[in-house]
């Protein structure tokens, strides 16, 4: 028997990365001791110290070995070995015994808005869904502090206490909600074939493709050294490291507005970079920005592109390379206003420049994806489409809809896939599958 | 001057009609007495008299004069009699002056789920939204006592709670809400003009459709005669006036399950007719519907039609004929199990038998309507569609989806309605009007 490793977890406060490490590891039944650096500069700079000068929370830690940031640690439980390091593996080492995999009806992949509406659905149609959650439990909203435009909440309400609701709800109903995340589906037999990451397999009647979208870098150099060091996609998580700091939000959308307005919380100053001349975020935020601006919290640099991010992980960013384009205004910090290619120092960055779909689990089967990853979903009955080219497979939120991409769109999708999923079912138990697919059963009484 | 007519109101505890009634004359600022019948038998008799027999609350008097239900008071409202009767019409009768008509950048036609959260995302683009409430503000979820596959309210929301929410938060953004009904639109000229069955104009530079639909009723002999006097589109608004009496439910849907579980509260036995051998309803409403009639408390009657009602205003519903198809198994109250056409003595028929979308005033535009008044839409983007043959007219909801019809569902085609009507009004303003229809805009940075 192995002795139980000792885990150590730095944390902070609304810090949603922090609350999904520490699902992961409630769920594997595992004990952990949290360090919570919210307010407590000492402990912070001992977590930096352990973490090799990563300020980014949480910070993991197991028998005092650095494992890293959730997306460290996650990446070890997609490769099986979170459990190895945690002494949860067989003791031998040894290869499971490869035993009749479990079938279900409807197997859900992702937990985030789509994907938990999908499992409200399914369990109320008693087609008992599993839900796969991915490797971001909850799904993007759980980044989001405040959602004032999903309907129902006058008030508003914080991204992850609607994700909790709509999980209880699910499985309330009957949802069976594990952590998983899904690797390769074969297609070509029925039922189909699903396999994890972690080397767990399925089968399942129905798929629904709820797997969200994943926030897109700009592939620059400096980037990938510097992440968790200073560049993050995630103000909400980070913001707080670096306070009276100066900050670059980079994007143009809704989530660039959003984070530049949050970060003027502990910013010395935001400066909002965008390559284009138009914003694409909706005018409610804009108005919102142009008070920070007007306040001087917030300066707007349109038509301008970072192209490297300089620094070290001890010393964390240091300054960035832009380049602006004829159009573009020279900020008002520079000296030189006429340079196009130009250095500007800055304490740290947040990329909010959109999403790319998770769907390479399903790039070798039938379901036809556009060129950017986003599946091509069917024209369907009253007027949405969740449809795949492979009977079975639906999909719903974010891996289909890359213009919308609002809370309650996807939660409208993850219902209808669900309601596809019950009519391909249902026509399927009557030895009807392949018509299912073609869409009958519109009849109204 | 007149002096002020003495307004009384009968009304029932959980009666979204009666809460309809009052909010009408709420918004013309009219004092009204109100009298609760719901455990008040002497009350219950006193209205039942004067109100000629009719057993469904509301029932509103003006100056002792009946004027009815609902449906009454709604008509003399649409024919603009209602404020004449009220005291509150000119008093020389004369037609107002045509002044220029107030012009709006949206108007959302239509108060239930798609339209409020149309009205929501709209005011939060800046977009100053009107919503005219039409003949049923809240719409069809209203008349729901508990919905419980909205997500977000793992412990269910009542229907009207949630139609409230919905309307706060649209209104807290800024959104307008008024009473008025959509008689005609004239889409030739832009701004598009917009008359209302009270007479009032508007104009609009885009028009959101979100008027749902409304009960359908079966067009068979008696059914218009007692209707409000044991014949009803509403359990829950006067399935207890019927306590201790048997029932019919007419339906095979969501609706006619939780209606004819609900009505069980009151009924002495529940009879559920269904034309068909097959039942679209939920499998959750299956299970719940099967246990009643374990209990002995609903009887299914499938394969079976209503095709008379019997009775008069002053004793209500007596019996109805019905037809039973070759498969369908007779009644255990039958003593002759063999007929085919047969009488069936009931205390009151509750119609769920779908919807009609309400489109009338859509009729003579360039916007395409499929045999059934449904709106066809166009082709969109994320997949969804919104956009009507007109640009800048968009349709959400129950008067496009002739499918899915779920809260959830009208709420996500309503955001999208309000977002293409956004960038519909943005390339409008940039010049572009023909183009914006065509769909671009999906940048993603």
């Amino acid at each position: 028997m192995n002795e139980e490793p000792r885990v150590e977890m730095y944390i902070k406060e609304n810090c949603s990365y922090c609350d999904k490490a520490k699902e992961l590891l409630d769920g594997k039944g595992v004990e952990y001791e949290t360090y919570n650096v919210t307010r407590d500069e000492e402990l912070f700079e001992e977590m930096v110290e352990r973490a090799d000068g990563r300020k980014t929370a949480p910070e993991v830690f197991i028998d005092d070995e650095l494992i890293g940031g959730w997306d460290e640690t996650c990446a070890l439980e997609e490769e099986g070995e979170l459990d190895e390091k945690l002494g949860l593996a067989l003791a031998d080492g040894g290869e499971t015994v490869d035993s009749d995999p479990e079938h279900r009806k409807v197997i859900v992949s992702g937990s985030g808005i789509s994907g938990l509406t999908a499992a409200i659905y399914s369990a109320r149609s008693n087609n008992d869904p599993l839900v796969l959650q991915g490797d971001e439990p909850g799904g993007q909203l759980t980044l989001t502090t405040d959602v004032e435009n999903y309907p129902g909440f006058p008030d508003g309400i914080s991204g992850p206490e609607l994700i909790n609701n709509m999980q209880e709800q699910a499985e309330r109903f009957g949802a069976d909600v594990r952590t998983g995340i899904i690797e390769d589906v074969d297609e070509s037999s029925r039922p189909f074939r699903v396999e994890l990451t972690n080397g767990d397999v399925y089968t399942t009647d129905a798929l629904i493709a709820a797997s969200g979208a994943s926030a897109r870098t700009l592939s620059i150099p400096g980037e990938d050294e510097l992440m968790g060091y200073g560049v993050s996609t995630c103000a909400t998580c980070d913001g707080a490291f670096f306070r009276d700091e100066e900050m670059i939000v980079v994007g143009g959308g809704d989530a660039a507005f959003e984070e530049a307005t949050f970060l003027t919380k502990f910013a010395e100053k935001v400066y909002l970079v965008h390559r284009r001349e138009e914003f694409r975020a909706e005018d409610y935020w804009q108005d919102r920005l142009q008070e920070k601006v007007d306040d001087g919290e917030i300066e707007v640099m349109k038509n301008t592109e970072v192209t490297e991010i300089h620094g070290s992980p001890e010393g964390g960013v240091d300054h960035v390379t832009m380049v602006r384009n004829p159009d573009g205004k020279p900020s008002e910090k520079l000296d030189d206003p006429e340079t196009e290619e130009f250095d500007f120092d800055i304490g740290a960055v947040f990329l909010a420049i959109g999403h790319t779909p998770n769907t390479g689990y399903l790039e070798d089967t039938g379901v036809e994806l556009d060129e950017e990853g986003y599946i091509r979903t069917k024209g369907g009955k009253g007027g949405d489409q969740t449809k795949t080219d492979v009977p079975g497979i639906f999909g719903a939120g974010d891996v289909v809809d890359y213009h919308y991409q609002q809370a309650v769109t996807a939660a409208g999708m993850g219902c209808k896939a669900a309601l596809d999923a019950d009519d391909y079912l249902e026509t399927a138990e009557l030895g009807e599958a392949s018509a299912a697919q073609e869409g009958a059963a519109a009849s109204d009484d």
